[in-house]
């Protein structure tokens, strides 16, 4: 007997008729003999207009009463998969967040789980019942509502799996595994039998939307094992390992890309460091996030500062930027039409050849890289929005992931 | 300086542009210096979707689940009402059933309230913070949720206003008040400046829709100042009010109907105390509600016995019936074609002639009255379903409610 957490998200309970195909799949779990927990995000489309009211209302802040008005889909999707499977002979019980509860901190909007007590699934299990756990929801210790963040059921997902030291968490999604590229953009993106907590980590953050990124850090920090597998399609999924279990031979397991990011320049800055400091700083204080970040230093006083911000925040950042007394410099420059492409692969610090095959890549397809960054696991190029997809197609193919047709 | 407790209903709070009308209602109280919870039900038709997906389910089994699916609803308007609020500038939270806790019994579907602790309200008002209660849920001392009945936030904003020692409970509703009729029926109709608490219980239980029955038995029992009035229209209500407050000369308040019982005879049974005991207990025991009965002792040993129940309880009643071993009858008669009239007033036990009234209009139409109950403050006749909307607009006259147009 294994103690299984399954996780199905939007188009996995996008309707009646998917929730009962839901409780065949649970079923099978229940008459193979394992206790399972489930955990349910909201159906397809509905957290969208829940957001959508309360955005008109109150623009794009995220309170603890947005917590409360987005929170209510997944407390119905767990109620209705509670009711096909007690109508299939499984006795279940939907729990939501409160009642569990799930303790997260009052970042509302993305609240991070701080504590899960295990105590009312394990009754349930005494009893016999399954429980069918409502995602993305959280409590503060004050007793108000919080949610996860996009995605945010995953962690629910994982952190349960944790709390619980179930054997394995399974995420059922619309897509079949982890690949090595998106299949929309890449056709002969391959499916990965294998992926490491790291290289998982990166290609969520860098832009694969198979899982949500701190759901992937919360599995790696407690070891627990996910796999990745179709809601539609009964066939083998992607196991997320520990590097020391990868039985796969290959150096560099996806290629994403993101275009989220602006890129903003300012030109011939005065080059100190406490000029350089107190822009970060500005924008740090205006809750800006910066990610990438290179500086020419080829000129002679002063040095051309480049750094990308998500698109979302550009408003903030030009503000703050405005702000910033004690900088001169020459314009500010910002191109929102840039796409930032990732390859990503363990071992790549000890592979330089790795990084080389991407610039030499790009090259050849005449794409000016705008920024570089890297980290021992990635290498992150940012280039003009217009190549992005056929530099994901050709990089694929030059790092072999292309599967044979 | 009054305590208020104001609840808005399902098309008062139907899209984001009436939200923030009914904030600016709030608002106007809040300015003239009261103390002020609001409670709200879910947007027009969300419930109905809600139940839609419960039922294609699990049918219209009213389950702990069920009520799961169907309180997100209000959920919702409390969080949009509370952003909304603190858009123009005041504080408000929203409080979910759970939050306070509304405790109730655990009758799922149409639980009844036990207690509500007014604590956490009497918090906000501490701090300037008007709460934003979601109506229709509630608790059970098991820590699950239940929901209260159709109109349930009715009774949520009249337990509350007891709870809280309120001066008044404002239900703004889309009606501008309490008519003597349906105006889509009768189009003279006359909206009642006052009424009493048993009148307004007679109405509701009789077909008016404008407040749940069980919210007006609460007011009742508590002695709670109850007004009906107008979310979209700023003229005075319905003030509900005690029997010796009350400065209105007419004796009859109110005609309604109902059309949602039929008729069942059984023909010539045997006249016995224990035969027909046995019949009702049996509708009983299969939870049929049975409403109007009478029988006729016309006939020599036998008696023909007719009887209402509810149109959805008819299958029920069937197999209840089918089952009553004792009963030998020459048949049973099922007339779902019939509607009930009642003429609702204050003192008709004084008055004959206001019941004669009832009878001699209907027998001016040719109208055969198929059953007459009668109580101290109400006459309730079947008819056919066919001529009820005619008869209620002759009866309106004929009791000189007609306004003068």
């Amino acid at each position: 007997m294994a103690r299984i957490v399954q996780k199905f998200g939007g188009t996995s309970v996008a309707d009646i008729a998917r929730l009962e195909k839901v409780s065949l799949k649970i079923k099978r779990e229940i008459d193979a003999g394992h206790q399972v927990a489930v955990v349910v995000s909201a159906m397809a489309g509905v957290t969208n207009r829940l957001v959508g009211y309360a955005r008109s209302l109150a623009g794009s802040a995220q309170s603890a009463e947005y917590d409360v008005i987005i929170a209510a889909g997944e407390q119905v999707t767990s109620g209705l998969l509670a009711l096909a499977l007690c109508q299939i002979g499984i006795p279940a019980r939907s729990l939501l967040a409160w009642q569990i509860p799930i303790v997260t901190d009052d970042a509302h909007g993305s609240a991070r789980i701080e504590q899960i007590d295990p105590q009312r699934l394990e009754e349930c299990w005494l009893k016999g019942v399954v429980p069918v756990i409502a995602g993305f929801q959280g409590l503060t210790p004050q007793g108000r509502l919080t949610t996860l963040g996009r995605g945010g059921s995953d962690t629910t997902a994982v952190a349960l799996a944790a709390a619980l030291n179930a054997d394995r968490c399974d995420i059922y999604t619309d897509v079949t595994g982890v690949y090595t590229a998106d299949p929309r953009i890449v056709p002969k993106a391959r499916k990965l039998k294998e992926i490491t907590y790291e290289e998982m980590f990166e290609l969520s953050a860098q832009g694969a939307k198979v899982l949500q990124t701190r759901s992937v850090e919360t599995a790696m920090r407690h070891q627990v094992c996910v796999r990745v597998l179709s809601s539609f399609h009964d066939e083998p999924g992607t196991q997320i390992v520990p590097e020391r279990m990868l039985s796969d031979t290959f150096h560099v397991s996806g290629i994403t890309y993101k275009g989220d990011e602006a890129r903003l320049t300012l030109k011939n800055v005065h080059n100190e460091a406490q000029v350089i400091a107190d822009i970060f700083e500005t924008l740090g204080d205006a809750d800006v996030q910066i990610d990438m970040v290179v500086q020419d230093v080829s000129l002679n006083e002063g040095t051309d500062l480049t750094f990308t911000v998500l698109k979302g925040e550009i408003p903030r950042a030009m503000d703050a930027l405005h702000n910033v007394k004690k900088v001169s410099c020459d314009g500010l420059i910002l191109d929102p039409n840039v796409a930032k492409i990732t390859v990503v692969g363990v071992g790549l610090q000890r592979r330089l050849g790795i990084a080389s095959l991407m610039f030499k890549t790009l090259g050849s397809m005449g794409v000016p890289l705008q920024v570089i960054s890297c980290s021992p696991i990635k290498v992150s190029v940012l280039v003009d929005e217009s190549v992005a997809e056929e530099a994901v197609r050709l990089l694929h193919s030059a790092y072999g992931l292309d599967k044979e047709c």
